[in-house]
């Protein structure tokens, strides 16, 4: 009259998985998430094999994902995001088949339009009943949205939940219903609670990024965007909040009441909500205690999933009304193109997330970036990966200027009467280098080892490899 | 950059719509839904014809479906539940094909598993920004839970959002979201409030009613189900209400905390609700302004789409957690098959709506009826439509009475040591007879003019043609 099952290698077999198959994971535990592991460890002591691994993203905490590739349990791997570890042993060729990157909109859609199938989905989740009905917002591995995981669990074959909290039937604030889930396994500890979510996220104190955050808001108030209504969506880096404190000071100053904000949320977007900057946040992941704590009681505050955030195939998404969004970058090029899947090396060490998606969907899409960055020029002629398009670019901020996308004339016109730097990319360019020196290509092999999937579905770079340091 | 659309007829047109093609509508506007016959009405007014129309309920409301079956533009009828005047123009021969009726359950499982397809979905939406994120939660029509209208949603080809309130962007407690919408088009009004939920919906004041629904309870608690934990759906009929107040009062009384509440929800599941009996509610449909209003603002109190409310094919529903459900009959056999579809007389004037799915799944199956009804026995020995089969049902209370399935074996032995009146349901048969005069049987013509199909998808009886009186 349940769906309890005694062990995560007692689900994996009632799974049905063999030799071949993909499993799908999520990345709300982020880097305190133990479930990947967990399961990947079981699978490969059953002696499974080739599997495809199609993970929303990867952290340092992922690394026994390396053996499973040497050892064969693991064959392929289509992720959105991989942090460094992983990223340089991909770079130096330690598999055989390329890396797929997509974008949280385009996984969600590939999996719903059949491209990228899932047999069996393994969710992590804080708080289950014994039919599956789940949810992030409570429990000691509180992580908030499940936002990424809801996809994966509607259209997998056949759904596990793991949890670390069980709790009577029905659960009632579900992420994910009881409908799409066939087993529930209990375990003592889903993640460390200190890499789930930071305490607290912090805005720089560096000088620069401050001076880059005031700049970006100087460019949001003159873009004419900043109005009752407006929406907003910003990341989790040090400059990129201060921005969204400064801007939260300028719309309670000048009393301007915004719709929504969107993405990946932190303390400061919720703060942004209850002072009354905006009506709701739509939220697929939360950052921080405070965002976890308000979707888990504040109604205006609601989780979207993946597919509700950003895929291109949705009716519509959260992304194709938003006005604002402030984006980082490792490299920018002089057409705007925009890296974030490798260092400056050409090594792996990021991935699009929502950054293309994004940026494709605001009326704004805004990079904001240092001239350079450990004595590496950030702007330059040729990105060494594309990420995201120049064409869905339409503003760089620096702190020694501003450069607009000559397809935006009527943006350049506004920044430039309400007295911002606005500069050419290419001199921008030309100080960056001026600064830090003209920086050595990369030197890469032929080998591809990974293909940058954009959200329309279109490879838009291929990552070749690069020999360890 | 919104989705809104000037008319119905516009929005039928970029559809796509085509003759031969299925429409869908769901039925939480009841009898004062306006939605359904104005799209028909379009539709017809453009020649599309020979359409198949899905609709979960269809009401007196819609009685001009009678000149689009004749005109053509209607040539089959899928429905869970059809009330008098339709169902007595279908009796009478006045469609072509077969009627097939399916469950609340079974409705969302075959749209789910491709097997009746919906090209348009029309969703009466009383609440809905221009994306489409819509509710039924507030607005001058409020109607509470859209569940029904979930799937549908999710599932059509095409989906078009109906309103008479545009909120801006984004609407935040979506039942549907905006990713399974196409168009929205704004409208006067979508229903008749007054016909949309009742005010107040009323307990019984005749003596046999209540006398049933304190025996129901007195079956309940010697059930052995009436504990912490406790589950519980009831209808809205008089004496089903009945029987929630007086469980409500033992449970009080007994200090029992239950689990949830399942089903169509009124005032008096919001009651048990807030006095402690249940821990929560699910709620696929509101039948009156208190549940409505709890709906919208107690989180507790949580809509489910009909998927997660009884289909067979979930890999759950909440109907299989059930422990007691009180349900209705216009007649039940001596094998407890139980007919909802037609009166005495083999007329359509119901349907099994959620019938046979929770009786399906609920521990406890209980059918509560008087002996007779308007001088015709409710015992029979074989019913003249089988909608529930008497294998999912465990007891009959009467006001005479109660006979249990003899496959209940145990359940018989608690209510004998309880000092209930348990009787051979052929005893009760022939009580009822000796009051009300043994029945004639229906008429019937040779055309079979509905199939009513069980929630696993096999027809499990026809209805035939009846002459008009």
């Amino acid at each position: 009259m349940n769906k309890l099952t005694s062990s995560i290698k007692e689900a994996v077999i009632n799974s049905g998985l063999r030799d071949g198959m993909t499993v799908s994971f999520h990345h709300h535990l982020r880097n305190g998430d133990y479930v990947l592991n967990m399961v990947m460890e079981a699978i490969s002591e059953l002696g499974i094999r080739d599997l495809t691994v199609n993970a929303s993203s990867l952290f340092d905490t992922h690394r026994p994902m390396k053996e499973h590739i040497k050892n064969g349990t693991v064959k392929s791997i289509l992720t959105d995001y991989m942090s460094g570890e992983l990223g340089r042993f991909i770079s130096a060729g330690g598999m055989n088949s390329p890396v797929q990157f997509r974008t949280h909109g385009g996984r969600p859609c590939d999996i719903e339009n059949g491209k990228t199938p899932i047999d069996v989905a393994f969710i992590a989740a804080p708080a289950s009943d014994p039919m599956g009905n789940c949810t992030g917002k409570r429990g000691k591995s509180a992580c908030g949205s499940l936002g990424y995981a809801i996809p994966d669990a509607r259209n997998a074959r056949h759904t596990v939940v793991i949890t670390d909290e069980l709790v009577p039937y029905p659960l009632i604030d579900w992420s994910i219903p009881e409908t799409d889930v066939d087993q529930v396994v209990l375990v003592d500890s889903i993640g460390d609670p200190k890499g789930i979510v930071s305490g607290t996220t912090k805005i720089t104190r560096d000088p620069i990024g401050l001076s880059m955050a005031m700049t970006a808001v100087d460019v949001i108030k003159a873009s004419g965007l900043l109005k009752d209504g407006f929406s907003f969506q910003t990341g989790a880096g040090g400059a990129s909040l201060a921005a969204a404190k400064y801007l939260k000071d300028v719309m309670l100053k000048e009393n301007i009441r915004g719709s929504y904000g969107l993405g990946g949320i932190t303390g400061y977007m919720v703060d942004m909500l209850n002072e009354g900057c905006f009506e709701s946040l739509l939220d697929v992941q939360c950052f921080d205690l405070k965002a976890v704590e308000s979707i888990r009681n504040n109604p205006k505050h609601r989780e979207i999933s993946g597919t509700h955030y950003a895929s291109p195939e949705a009716k519509s998404s959260a992304v194709d009304s938003l006005d604002v969004v402030i984006l980082g970058a490792t490299e920018i090029d002089t057409d705007f193109n925009v890296n974030v899947h490798t260092d400056s090396n050409g090594r792996i060490m990021g991935g699009s997330g929502g950054h293309s998606d994004t940026a494709a969907g605001a009326k704004l899409a805004m990079i904001i970036a240092p001239l350079s960055r450990a004595r590496l020029p950030i702007v330059t002629d040729h990105v060494t990966c594309i990420s995201t398009p120049g064409s869905t670019i339409d503003v760089l901020v620096t702190q020694k200027g501003v450069a607009v996308n000559p397809k935006d004339r009527e943006l350049h016109d506004r920044l430039v009467s309400a007295g911002i730097k606005v500069m050419d990319i290419r001199e921008l360019k030309a100080l960056a280098e001026s600064i830090s020196g003209v920086p050595e290509k990369p030197r890469f092999g032929d080998r591809i080892v990974a293909d940058v999937i954009y959200r329309d579905g279109t490879v838009i770079d291929h990552i070749r490899e690069v020999a360890e340091d």
